[in-house]
């Protein structure tokens, strides 16, 4: 078992520096954390349980990411805040060859200029991660957040 | 000291499974974290902390916790809600043989229907862990939370 | 790299350790965890990210932080709260001999007396941690908060 040390310990700097790269907003480092076809989605967890395909946000493949990101720093019109995300203990859910499906509870705290910090998206993350010569990428990431109400306002990834 | 690092992991792996039990509201599954005699509390940090006995829920044994789980799920009256655990650095604190005190910080955040996420009920775990032919379990588990203002609204564990 | 495993367990410890210490209000513990002639500074992120020299607190020596506890336990007014500190995976950014540069998403939850808990500080520590004959401590430890708004009610070190 401790041979995966060396993964655990990878795996935890992963969700740490995807966690600084959003938090940072070095939004043009965020698809660099995924492999070329991958998939984000940001889905309600009510559509989720209910197995209903909308989604917050669906993107596929690293190009789809680029587009996001131009479109988060340079065509959205949005008031800008801060994310400060808090991840969970990391778990690995299941394993599929070099596939590693992880899943961890994550928080983000959103500050907008002049106004306190304030809870702003709770859910889990539900990952598929894979090796890569340049070290773990998420294959897949899927954000199950806790409330509906604020999924219009979602502007930055999660 | 590396010796213990499969103890560590299986401790992470063990909260993050506890927090995914519990906010995946499949409380069935939740007293299977605890040993056959446990006991589980929760309890308001002023009365903890002048050792007073007063606790929000005090549980003795797997079988008082699955009656609680009866209550939660089948006859208590209460206006659903989602929790979302985050729980902080796992700490061993102490060892007495086979048992591991640990404390950790934690942070569940509530969602109901159409209300934004919010901070529900902020505190420290301060358990007794043994290890069993299952692996690891709880032969104790103490939430000692921070505020006492929402104490009657607790319906679910922590 | 799993010659790291004991520095990495050790970095969890502290964290942990550093966090229980603030929560539980041990504050004449505080500066054991950090090195004779460190520096502790808490600091606005817009400010930081100016390079604005303004800091919140800014603590030079372990001298100065016995005094801020001085402060903070016997001649400050103020209206006592409890903290509770949540923080997530630490990362190591860099290496500098035996010196680490350690990063860690923070969030601080508050607690006044018959209030509900609520989002207080959120932001990310920058540190230097240092081993030394008592274990890991802090040589420099900068806290950047992405609020400004609560500033004048730090009372506590985060």
């Amino acid at each position: 078992m401790t041979a995966d040390a060396d993964l655990r310990f990878d795996l935890g700097d992963l969700y740490a520096a995807y966690a600084a790269c959003l938090d940072e907003a070095r939004f043009d480092d965020w698809p660099g954390f995924f492999t070329e076809d991958c998939r984000y989605r940001a889905v309600p967890r009510e559509n989720y349980d209910q197995g209903l395909p909308l989604a917050t946000m669906d993107l596929q493949s690293r190009g789809a990411l680029k587009d996001r990101v131009y479109g988060v720093t340079s065509t959205l019109f949005h008031a800008p805040y801060y994310q400060r995300h808090i991840i969970g203990p990391i778990r690995i859910t299941a394993r599929d060859g070099d596939t590693i499906l992880v899943e961890a509870n994550y928080l983000v705290i959103r500050t907008k200029r002049d106004v306190p910090s304030e809870v702003f998206n709770a859910g889990r993350y539900v990952d598929r991660v894979v090796p890569t010569p340049d070290g773990l990428r998420f294959a897949e990431k899927l954000c199950i957040f806790d409330s509906e109400l604020i999924a219009n306002s979602i502007i930055y990834p999660l």
